[in-house]
């Protein structure tokens, strides 16, 4: 099976500035990845602003059919896939896929949440979409969840099941050993590769998992997403060998709105997600103390996070 | 055998910032070095001005004995090395060990020089030094040539033998065959992994290396190195299970020095780099480009060094 690139810049690119792209900036990407032969673009997010409440629109976070179908009156060759969240989403927002602009809609949920994930698949799927499961926090899931898991998925329509490596904890031996472990227990499924880059070990990861038969790539154009950001697009088109793949016009979005929007809103390799990426843990206290006065004070972070009294953690309280 | 950090932040940094470093951070960095438990530091080239026709001193590229006895008054745990390249170190500059600061002289050189290569090692070992060989722009040495020179490395009293991925094109897959080639090839010989960080793989090269046998490991503070800089000491020193090893220290000379320098001096992941890594070339020409006001014109840089009418490469004048 062939692999393809799954481009997740406005979506998880949206964690880090709370989706505010201008439409020009998502029309460009869309016609960059489109002629560098990227297979899928991930506009955002399908959930529900009334379920979460929002108290302001958000277009990328709370995709609009009729709004995608303005901006992008033409499909070009990318593929469009949003991503939606167990609790969040409202099946009533869920158009059939022959009304959509979308192809594919993704589950993300933890792996105590599967069968729920796997419910609302089965929903995409009977309308006719692409769907895919991440299963998110995988270094963090205990292995007999992890079993039941298959058993459900297993027989459920999903076409992709991703390996997410949510706090960018993974090296490229535990992507091989996941890998396998998917490989063995879904025989039938396609798999996808989500990976953080807070060791710098992004690109790596992913490149293990497709010599490893692991067929969907997630990556963002220069890394844009949560704290340390994705495997980098341009790195994926410009090394994997296949004849569809161009680099320029990837190189032309970095150099006509990555470096300026690197400027102004923060992700990468930075020491506290480096941090929180060797403990395993969620980069959520490594982001707020991004946000506050001492944030280059490295190793009073690094004191406080790995003291054994002070639980600062926010899943620990 | 137990694998070693060796870190080449003042010398790799040094083709940076021409070695524009402080005698107290250079200090500081010493300190912070032992504290963390790395083995080794490369506190610069002990080239001789001389033949380099050097007309300002620079203490970190010419190294003196004298002054390194000055400023390292007391060495502490961690071990200090100089690297020398052929035709420009001088035998009359070297002390016998036992009267020098430094404890490992490493020779860097071509595929083709590995004949003058040796004999320098040859001389350092008899004057009590640890030696090693770098064997540079290995992803651009013609088999037969490695196949020869592994010989005349077999049959030489050098302790350690490096595979050195200059151009920063190395993948994990490539690491891997070149170190069982080198091992088996070289079975009486420690091996050691310097790694460039053009495609954001200098760690997962490094960690390849290791699990494959590979003991000495380069590395710098913050990834400071020519071009892309260097596989990240922070990184290893977080990673490597090693009851020695303290990360705090590193993050302390991060905090306090390195931050600072990167604003003034630039190295790292940017993007002519990773196409200079992508097409296996010395990253001399993307150094001139990102000195020239066109610095950022990505686009027009990967026309440049990829048509097929212009050779942009200096080695190919």
């Amino acid at each position: 099976m062939e692999h393809k690139i799954l481009d997740c810049t406005i979506r998880d690119g949206g964690l880090v500035n709370n989706w505010n792209f201008s439409v020009e900036f998502v029309q460009n990407l869309y016609d960059g990845l489109s002629a560098a032969g990227v297979e899928y673009m991930e506009i955002g997010y399908k959930n529900s602003p009334k379920l979460l409440k929002a108290t302001e629109p958000n277009p990328w976070r709370f995709l609009d059919d009729s709004f995608l179908k303005e901006i992008i009156p033409v499909k070009k060759f990318t593929k469009l896939s949003a991503l939606v969240d167990i609790g969040r989403v409202d099946p009533n927002d869920i158009l059939p896929r022959e009304q959509s602009v979308l192809d594919m809609i993704r589950v993300a949920c933890y792996i105590r949440e599967v069968d729920k994930g796997l419910e609302l698949v089965q929903m995409f799927h009977d309308l006719g979409y692409e769907t895919t499961l991440n299963i998110m926090a995988l270094s963090s899931a205990p292995e007999h969840q992890l079993l039941e898991a298959f058993e459900m998925v297993k027989n459920s329509p999903v076409d992709v099941v991703y390996i997410v490596d949510s706090f960018g904890s993974l090296e490229p031996a535990d992507i091989e050993y996941q890998v396998n472990k998917f490989k063995a227990m879904l025989p039938n499924k396609q798999l996808g590769i989500h990976t953080h880059n807070n060791m710098q070990l992004a690109f790596a990861n992913t490149l293990t998992a497709m010599r490893n038969g692991v067929t969907f790539l997630d990556s963002s154009v220069y890394g844009m997403g949560r704290a340390a950001g994705n495997c980098h697009t341009e790195l994926l088109v410009g090394y994997i060998p296949k004849t569809r793949y161009e680099l320029k016009p990837v190189l032309g979005v970095i150099e006509n709105h990555m470096l300026e929007m690197r400027q102004k809103w923060e992700w990468g390799y930075i020491i506290p997600y480096m941090i929180s990426g060797l403990l395993n843990e969620h980069p959520r206290v490594a982001m707020a103390y991004r946000d506050s006065e001492d944030r280059d004070k490295f190793m009073d972070f690094y004191e406080k996070v790995t003291s054994p009294e002070a639980s600062v953690s926010p899943t620990n309280k």
